[in-house]
């Protein structure tokens, strides 16, 4: 493993440790987070425990599947725990989320949950939030008066791409990201909202307030950081 | 340009040339029709024709708001002519597509055509169908039942990946796209029937029968091949 990949195992499974028997469990998507679902899955099996995920994505419901976790969903249960990743961290736990256009049901999941727990290699840790773009899912009827919108707002929105020979990226629920980059994101509460409140956006990819935990990923340690230490 | 952009730009200007004044053309997606699409939206500011297209993508529909071309759907309007690329042709005008991940909506509009017109370059065109995989787009709940059922066909499917960390590719209907390797296929009528019989498959990418003209950019020279000619 290179050594991001090792920063990555070693949050992964500190999480998996945390979870208890008999929880119900957020399954966040992105690199990070499917070390958490294969660790999880093995302390399942070996140690035979009474676990159900709830997964944020199509491609966090595959995992689950290969790490042998039975899956449910938000409709029939509760979440104890959820476990996900970021593209950004600032140092009062807010989040920029949503490189993987998986951040609208991430969403829903992290803040459902009775604990939200984040986990991330040292390279996602910034003093300020917004050298990352903020993902937003727009429908996609709305693209060019988003756009304009976003323009207004001081941001730089750009519709990702995907593989498909120049094709939009379709996230799960059929929508288009517009990736869209601030020159600074001062207050990241106020941000969030203001984007959310635009026509045709779905959801954005500030999670501000949200974290309860942050495990961080570095070369010399893991670090833990709890919502109360930093109040 | 290297050589296969040429061969593509060929192909695209002389199915551009092909429409005329009035016309409702369906507009495939991929690489290929984007020359189309360009030098089409070129004629209509040149010529001041009056023109809708029908894209059969948002890839497509993104390229022709760039190249100038009004939209219009199939709900509203019949379709004179499309012009659509393809990942195989055989010596009897049947057609693999879906490398774009559009097939469903490319057959509805390609089909639904008075006249439906292949461009491709040189390298798409082949003895035998199959060595390109047939693309199926299916339901995501169906995914573990219809892979079943394509191995008892004598599949290999695999579901296509996308750029975002190792999720899916999800189609502009929100569906999945399972990449089907054939070893051989000897019918493709049968297989195309086959195929979308299978609960949970939308649609197959066989085209068998559709292509009305196959216009093939070459090294050498431009052939084109009309369906009167194989008969």
């Amino acid at each position: 493993m290179v050594n991001m990949d090792i920063l990555k195992d070693n949050v992964g499974k500190k999480a998996a440790d945390l979870i208890k028997d008999g929880q119900i469990v957020g399954l966040g998507t992105g690199s990070t987070t499917h070390y958490f679902i294969r660790y999880l899955g093995e302390r399942i099996k070996n140690e035979e425990l009474n676990i159900l995920g709830i997964p944020t994505s199509y491609q966090s419901l595959i995992k689950a599947r290969e790490a042998g976790i039975n899956t449910t969903t938000l409709d029939e249960y509760d979440i104890d725990i959820a476990v996900d990743g970021a593209d950004e961290v600032n140092p009062t736990l807010d989040l920029i989320k949503g490189g993987g256009a998986a951040h609208t049901l991430e969403k829903l999941v992290d803040s459902s949950a009775k604990k939200f727990v984040v986990i991330v290699d040292e390279s996602k840790v910034v003093e300020e939030l917004g050298k990352f773009p903020v993902p937003l899912e727009i429908i996609p009827e709305a693209l060019r008066v988003v756009k304009d919108t976003l323009v207004d707002l001081g941001g730089k929105p750009e519709l990702r791409m995907g593989i498909q020979k120049d094709g939009p990226v379709i996230t799960d629920n059929g929508n288009f990201i517009l990736d869209t980059k601030f020159d600074k994101i001062r207050n990241p509460h106020k941000l969030e909202k203001e984007l959310n409140i635009i026509p045709g956006v779905l959801e954005n990819g500030i999670f501000a307030g949200l974290a309860d935990k942050v495990i961080i990923g570095k070369m010399s340690a893991i670090e833990e950081i709890d919502r109360e230490d930093i109040l």
